[in-house]
C-alpha cells in the first residue's frame, strides 16, 4: 500500500472544520477521507434527533451548504418556521424545509433501530458524497456551557444567546459512558491511515468532545500516522464562531500559541505537527518550545482552491 | 339557565364530524360547543406526535382546512415532503409545511410536560376557535384494523394502503387503561348540557375508541341530555371514507339501520334521537322498531349553510 492509497483521517465540527474536509476530499480520491465528526452538540429539538456538525458535513462536502447564511442548505425555503412561528412556537433554532427533511429522516431511522452511523452513512450516500462520515460515538453527548450567572445546553448558548454569555468552562455529559467509533478505532489501530488531521475547528466545543471519549485520544497519539493540527485561531481572532472570545473569557491568549498549549496540556504527545498562518510565522519559535513540528501556510479558506491548497499542504507536509 | 345559554357536546372523529361541528359552531355562541374528539388515530410519525382528528376539527373549526384535499390545510406547501421524497423517506403520509408546524409545536408542548387537552386548547385559541375541542383521554390509544391476511396500524390501513383490505374487526390498545376527558365527565355530571350529539363519524373507527374508553358511554347515557346521533350513511353509502365499506366486509346492512343497529348492540338506551337522511325515509320505521326516535332531515352537508341547517334541525329536534 503506498502512502497515497492510504486514508487521511480529519476530525472535524462544524464551518471550519467542513471548509478543510471539503478541501481534502476534492483532492483525495473516493473513499480515501474519512471524518471523524463531533455529536457533542446534537440534541432534540421539537421532536427531532438533530446533529449540527454532522449535517454541516453533509451539506459542504455535497457542495450543498448555504455560502450566505454560513450553516444549512443551500436554496433553503422557510414555510414550516413562517407557521411554527405564527403559531408562536420555539423559532430561536432556524431549520429550514429542506434541513427538517433531513432531522425528519434521521428520527425515523433512529426510531426504527438504525445507528447514526448507519443513518449518517445513508445520509452520505443519498447526497451522493465519496468520503465517509462517522460521528464521534452513539449515545448522546450533550455539551453544556457554564457562565458565571448559568449553566446551558450548547445550542442555546450557540444560537439563542448568540454566544452573549462569557464562558467559564464546559463539561460534556455523557462523554464518560460512550464508545469511540469502531469504525474509526478499527482505522486507527491498523496501518491504512497516513495522516491524521485536526481541522480548525474550536477545540473548546468542537475537538475536545471528541477528544475526551474513552480511549480516543491515546489511540490517535499511539497510532502510527502522525497528527496535524491546524490552528482555528489566526492574528488573534477565529476566522468563525466563539472560540477566540472563549479563550479571552478562559484566560487563555488568543493567539495560536494558546490553542498549542491548550492541546499540548491536555492531550500530551498527541499534536506531531502545528500548522500556523503565515500571519502568525512570528509565534513560531514559541509554540516549537512546546515540542511540536511548527508549519506555516495560509490557513485562511475563502475559495474552494484555498481549501484544497491548505489540504495539499497538509498532505504533503507529512510525505 | 336557559336552553339557548346551555352547552352542546358533540363527539366527532374527522372530516364528516367536523363539517357537523362547524354548522353547531356557526350557530352557537362563542364557547357553547364542546367537541370531544377521537384521538384513537393518533400516532407517531417520523419523531411528531400527530393527531389527525383533532387537527382536521382545528382546521375546519378555524376556516381553513383544504376543501379540495379533503384533508390538511388550505394553501398548503410540501416543500418538506419534497425534500423527504429526495431522501427517500417515509412519505406515505403527507404532511404539509403548514401542518408540520403544527405538530412539530405539539410534539414539543408534550415533551414539555403540556397535557394533549393543554396543547389543544392553545391550538385552538391560537387558530382564532372559539368552541372547545376535548381529546378523548390523555393515553396513546392505538387503532389496530384486522384483516384476513394481518393486522394493519389504523393510518397504514387508511392512508398507506388507502382502505384496500377487508376488515375483520377492530382493536383499540390503551383503550381499557384509558380515563375519559376529565372536562367533558365534568360536563356530563352536571347540567351544563342541552344536547349531546354524535356527529356522522365512522361508527368503527371514530366513535367506538371514544365510547370504548372506561365510563365514557354509560355517562353519555346517564346525562340528562338527550342523545343526538346523526347517520353517517345516506342512501347505502358513506358521504366519505371508509364506513360503508367496512359495513359490507363485517356483514352488517349497509344502511343507516346497519348504523343504528351497532349502536344499540354495543351501547344499549345511549342514542334517544337518530337522524336519517330524507333519502333513507323508508327506513324509519325499521330504526324505530330499536325504541329509537327517528328524525328525518337532509343530512348532506356541502355547503356551510347545509352545515348550519343540519346542526339547527338538532337543536330544534331536542327543544
Amino acid at each position: 500500500m503506498t502512502l497515497a492509497q492510504k486514508s487521511i483521517l480529519a476530525l472535524s465540527g462544524g464551518v471550519g472544520g467542513a471548509k478543510l474536509a471539503l478541501g481534502l476530499a476534492d483532492i483525495l480520491a473516493a473513499g480515501q477521507l474519512h471524518v471523524l465528526a463531533n455529536t457533542g452538540d446534537d440534541f432534540k429539538h421539537l421532536g427531532l434527533h438533530i446533529s449540527p456538525d454532522i449535517d454541516t458535513l453533509l451539506y459542504t462536502l455535497a457542495g450543498k451548504s448555504n455560502e450566505s447564511l454560513g450553516w444549512g442548505l443551500a436554496g433553503e425555503t422557510w414555510s414550516v418556521m413562517a407557521a411554527l412561528e405564527r403559531l408562536q412556537g420555539e423559532t430561536w433554532f432556524r431549520l429550514g424545509d429542506n434541513d427538517l427533511a433531513t432531522h425528519l429522516w434521521r428520527t425515523a431511522q433512529l426510531a426504527d433501530g438504525a445507528s447514526l452511523a448507519e443513518v449518517t452513512d445513508k445520509l452520505a450516500q443519498q447526497l451522493g458524497i465519496l468520503s465517509h462520515i462517522h460521528p464521534m460515538c452513539e449515545e448522546l453527548v450533550s455539551t453544556t456551557v457554564h457562565s458565571a450567572e448559568r449553566d446551558l445546553p450548547f445550542q442555546h448558548y450557540f444560537v439563542r444567546e448568540q454566544c452573549e454569555p462569557a464562558v467559564t468552562g464546559f463539561s460534556f455529559e455523557g462523554v464518560a459512558d460512550a464508545s469511540p467509533n469502531p469504525e474509526v478505532m478499527a482505522l486507527l489501530a491498523g496501518d491504512e491511515l497516513s495522516t491524521i488531521v485536526v481541522c480548525p475547528s474550536n477545540p473548546f466545543v468542537s475537538v475536545d468532545p471528541i477528544l475526551q471519549i474513552p480511549r480516543m485520544w491515546t489511540s490517535l497519539r499511539d497510532c502510527s500516522a502522525p497528527v496535524v493540527l491546524v490552528s482555528p485561531i489566526v492574528s488573534g481572532m477565529a476566522i468563525k464562531g466563539p472560540a477566540a472570545k472563549m479563550m479571552l473569557e478562559l484566560g487563555v491568549p488568543v493567539t495560536a500559541f494558546g490553542v498549542a498549549q491548550h492541546y499540548c496540556d491536555l492531550y500530551p504527545d498527541l499534536v506531531d505537527y502545528f500548522v500556523i498562518d503565515e500571519t502568525d510565522a512570528k509565534l513560531a519559535d514559541e509554540i516549537a518550545h512546546l515540542g511540536l513540528n511548527v508549519a506555516i501556510a495560509p490557513t485562511v479558506m475563502k475559495s474552494r482552491d484555498d481549501k484544497q491548497r491548505l489540504g495539499r499542504f497538509i498532505l504533503e507536509l507529512v510525505e
